[in-house]
């Protein structure tokens, strides 16, 4: 997480303020729940609510306390104290530190789960948008880099309208994987605490209690997490990809906004490069090498090891603030994108006909030539139009071969662009639903 | 995939007769669908059928074809035709190679996902068969590696069945992200084929129609499908470590069960070594290591490149037959686990009642002992039984700053195992249902 | 590893036969040390030799030994007995299993680098024949995909040729990195077997003695070898991607080879594709993602725990075949590349001397004109260029504020294509030495 | 990277500051070369020394100059004008924005290797004062976890220096690879700045330079140098997990320092965890996942894309920052470490005398025995010692055919502990020099 690849409102979530709300919120409904079920009084978890609810936690307090307790919930009770008064010592009781440490992270990460689903609605608006603008702008498909038949640009869209469609389930899915809570003391027996307080807790967080949890909850949870962003991220590279292909000086059939001001390099002006693709092509490795240490996070000692610790602290924020920032640019990339049609068409006439082959092939296999043969015929018109000696439809028209099995009529036909696209429609209904 | 760590059912998914016959399937499927909509006549797709149904493939033929043409299916459909005769024109019309090739692989896949499912099921069998067993059979539950307080064998298991349960729901929703079917044409377009046919298939081989493929369907939903094993994976590899703790020779509380015959050691004949679950735990490393290729697989040039299909020869038969192996065998070590209480009992007495000590620190402050005093009070007693010096009961009766807080009675209610175990039935509950 | 993606040698090296052959050496050779420090009788190691020197290990029989003892070295020393006789007890005296296990999987690692070593010395070959074929074929450079400046066909070659002789120099590292030998007994101490033991089957197999083991070679070093196949890879990878961008349809300025009989695609028979620089992209995924298990396994528990062994049984083999294909694939696709300069020259004009601006803005800052002002001239006749409104030269000509600063003939000058490739020597001799 | 896991000299080399700083001493001498070979004036080279040397670069005004042109170089260098006046029109001829970049960069990760050098000469010498003094403290060597035969502590210190020292070696090896320069211009065809000025700038900054740069130096230099930081983890890793076994409570053989005032916990205040080899060990699982997308950068398309640029302004300073913290706290922790020589013993002597039968095993086939034989006499004996029904001295001398081969001194024999440490000089001789 670096602030160049960084938005405010992701980072927020991952500040020592917000960490240190979220305890307090966390200790204080858990102290609510204590007093209602009697263990302690209720004015002290009236108190609690009254002195910390508009309360600024002192960061640099916290961190001197720690400096020499080594011990960062500690540190933070002992702060709560200084706030709170006696009645903090009805705080945290019977809980353990991993209850307020779990938790906590579970409702950042159920937090940043948000902003991403938000995120990938506003790419995948975008996206539709654009593709409804193009659904029927024909343009090459290709295959190998080769081209191969026609397709429009609005159904490129629709294909990353429905992979993105995918990706906002997952995250769905993966923000219902550590939507949890614990509140079930030193080893998740509830020996100390009720588990109607972690019920309550659960609640009020917008959580569900953890089955069992084991001091911690389990990680395979949060590998789950981080694994679907990984997901998300290897579709944003091949999203901004074939930006990057679209762009090339030889293709140039959609370029990146290029703003006022803005430099492509100090040595060619004349360059206008895909560098927002570029960086998220970039970003998209990051965000997909977190998933590995989360795996490994999993594999805790007994009923807890602390190891998955640094690791958390450090992708928590890096891999949501990471792909927070290449999701908005990828947004920003396809809402602004240039598209040139005329580039489209260009390249798609660039082969002197031969993106036909494929439906000259079947018409005479129709017409009753065996499949090899009609490979055979289509192949040795084909090799001098891809040498440069010839268009395609004239040496069809001319291959007695071919024109014992097809009428010239039925040759031409072969070449009507329009045919490709006849069920541009389906797929559209199928991706945005029928009109 | 090696035979050493394959078992013959999920090997057979990916043998060239499995994938030969489910070519046939799509083939022939997709031929009378072609018949029923009047593209080719009803006579042929039958004698497809008739000549096909029971037919066998002859891999070394194929191959051979192969060789010269360097395509796999043009290969096999050129035997088919050796099989079928002249109908055989009929077959394969408006298709391209991968819509049989990608199908295929997600019916290969979706076969793998149900081996897979199967395989979790019998491990949560085992799983709760030996909780139920061990509910109450108390243990030290540990953090850090060091004794924390008391939990009973039954909590880890049902832990791990929790765990396996979300593992289950996963490899579901796993299955489904791969369970589509894409009978599109070159660029997936439909312009040689009607959709028609791509549902008509779908049904038959228990796929739903891919919205937007590409000639291939997209990898986004391959690399969820990997990425999920490798979190399965991971949970397997937590509770093979914990197994290997158990077994320590200084632990000793369980072990994996040796067979007769059995030698640990060409050196030490009485070792007994936990090579089961030390097994389970480098299979694992692997089955995780293959969503990465699976995730750089997504990012394919425009409408495709055929670099994923190196990658998924290898991992599709690879992460599949080591996770059903490592799924298998960890069952059997659960099945069979060696469970020693007496043992689990000497270790949880080990410390001299330290692991007591946070329940007399709750019962300190409850009676009215700040948590600062509460802590220095119960840290005092504690070192010096660390040190060997002392049991923490006596010392505790005999600290008078402790006794002006709790009777000689309210400390030794702190001692009582059985106070920790109250909330077990809470959770079991929550893990399998109510009895 | 599968057979497609294999070549004989490499497999050969992995073979159970290639296995207890190594073994029987390690064995025979460590019987005849014991044997000259007076540990066993002189005429068993003789025996050994004699009767195993030319055996033929029955890979079935140990099979089904290890069947019932479920260890793998014991039932090779059992079959070993059934073929020396007697003396066969002198055999493996104060080793351990891992003594022959480990020692043997580093001559296998060795084998298989030299293997390595001499595919990239092929690949060297083959760039450097190329390179200098094409040392002064101009071509366009490109950086984001879009035209910059000229270089030569020869100059990426030559690139390629340093990244390579770079990945030897790295892969003769990684193979003295595991080229070391342990026979130190049960814990490494040497408690039951003599230090010159070792030091004499080292010599014997060429390899060094391990200064410390642990019963197991450590795993650092695998974990180093692996990477480095990792970064060999990766190499390929870009090198392959480089010719799939150079084969795309708008580009095409060089192509992979097309034999006779090759069919490119079942619908589209114009169609080449780079199948074998994709091949080789998916290929270079799986040796890369080989490292991470690899260095998984470095952490060991204690002196040793087994979770390596399925590992490297995987990985071993895997890693090398593979990398062994893809290497000898792309000096294949070297070899016999297409290289298409007429087509070079077309991209190179394509953008209508616009790849000249950088030189035009330095003759401009050299005549006295400001950064900023250059900057602003070289763009301001740029842009209508780039949008097809004109030929860079005949713009800048026509501006007076150009030509306030620089004469006709100065800026025809900046156009000379000759002038980019001035220093192509002074590279070629770094990379390949003065001639 | 972040502060809490972050150490100031390492985390210096990564401030704009030092970036600033490192781009004005490549242009200043790049500006010098320039005048030595009469390209610009000297008293322009003169003048940007004489302004620049202890200039200080504003950050802020540098940022908000890129704000607009959104490129960095060029911010600069419009800052670096605001300094230097117009001379500085004779900066940056010729060259291009890369040049400073990558050149910068490599200067960062030499500083950086430099500093984890050091960190690895203050482990190794940590390592080697605490093996020597532990060089003859007894205790057991562990496979599987399970008690294998005795070895020293210092043997365990011995190993890991061993490795260190590798890793060491590793690490010098990955500073020269990436100690590389580039001022080469636009393409790296040298078209528009003499090789001669790279030679100069090398030189100067302690690089050498780079054989073929295109625009960028080659990634694969960064990716070795990335791998080569995570197998170094992968050791750290091994040392910590050794360490966090060491402490297990049923072990208790070495603790980590704890120093006055800490809290292990505040549950259970007699706690005393292995808090900083956990957090090392998920600092590894950090380190080593930056491998990943360092080997991803390798394949930037034709001569460049700026993909990995977003990757190398996270992993650079991640990796280095991280793994220097890692290593000083290692240090630390081996430095501080508690050793406990009588636990080691107390579980030495834990199994009856188990630990030696691989020595009876030995003694037996030296009597005579066969290896079949003896393994059954060995195993009969060992087992009633297992299951705690005796003590194996005692059970063999009392084996009437055990008796029959060895005499009860010659069994007695077998239970020397020192016998297990003769060859334990010969070792430390090998990992650290004849004394």
């Amino acid at each position: 997480m670096i602030p160049r690849y960084s938005r405010p409102a992701m980072t927020a979530i991952w500040s020592p303020e917000s960490r240190f709300r979220i305890w307090f919120e966390i200790e204080a409904h858990a102290t609510t729940a204590l007093a209602e079920i009697g263990v302690v009084p209720k004015a002290a978890a009236d108190k609690v609510w009254e002195m910390g609810r508009d309360a600024t936690f002192d960061v640099a307090r916290i961190d001197s306390i720690e400096a020499v307790t080594k011990h960062d919930v500690i540190a933070f009770l002992t702060h709560l104290a200084e706030i709170v008064g006696p009645e903090a010592r009805f705080v945290h009781q019977g809980m353990t530190s991993s209850d307020v440490l779990d938790t906590c992270l579970n409702v950042q990460l159920v937090r940043a789960a948000d902003i991403l689903i938000a995120d990938v609605d506003a790419l995948l608006d975008a996206l539709k948008h654009r593709a409804q603008e193009h659904k029927m702008t024909p343009t090459i498909g290709r295959s190998h880099g080769i081209h191969a038949e026609p397709v429009t640009f609005g159904l490129k869209l629709a294909q990353a309208y429905a992979e993105f469609s995918r990706n906002r389930a997952r995250l769905v899915a993966a923000r219902e994987e550590i939507a949890t809570c614990a509140i079930s003391g030193a080893v998740g027996t509830f020996a100390n605490i009720d588990p109607r307080v972690e019920e309550y807790v659960a609640r009020k967080m917008g959580l569900s209690p953890e089955p069992v949890s084991t001091q911690v909850i389990p990680r395979d949870r949060h590998a789950m997490f981080f694994a679907t962003l990984g997901i998300v991220a290897s579709s944003l590279e091949r999203l901004a990809i074939e930006i990057r292909h679209l762009q090339r000086t030889e293709v140039l059939e959609a370029e990146e906004y290029f703003s006022e001001g803005q430099k492509g390099s100090s040595a060619m002006p004349h360059k206008r490069n895909p560098v927002l693709t570029e960086n998220i092509t970039g970003l998209a490795r990051m965000v997909r090498s977190y998933a590995l240490p989360a795996m490994e996070n999993v594999a805790l000692w007994h009923e807890r090891d602390i190891s998955h610790s640094s690791v958390e602290r450090m992708i928590g924020p890096d891999a949501t603030v990471t792909l927070d920032f290449a999701l908005a640019r990828m947004t920003g990339v396809i809402e602004k994108l240039l598209v040139y049609p005329a580039n489209m068409q260009r390249n798609l006439d660039r082969l002197g006909g031969l993106v036909h082959s494929q439906r000259v092939l079947l018409a005479l296999t129709q017409a009753g030539v065996s499949r090899e043969d009609a490979y055979r015929l289509v192949q040795r018109n084909a090799m001098p139009v891809w040498r440069g000696e010839g268009d395609f439809l004239t040496l069809l028209k001319a291959d007695t071969e071919v024109t014992k099995a097809l009428t010239p009529e039925q040759i031409e036909e072969c070449f009507d662009l329009g045919y490709h696209f006849k069920h541009v429609d389906t797929i559209f209904a199928r991706v945005f639903g029928r009109a």
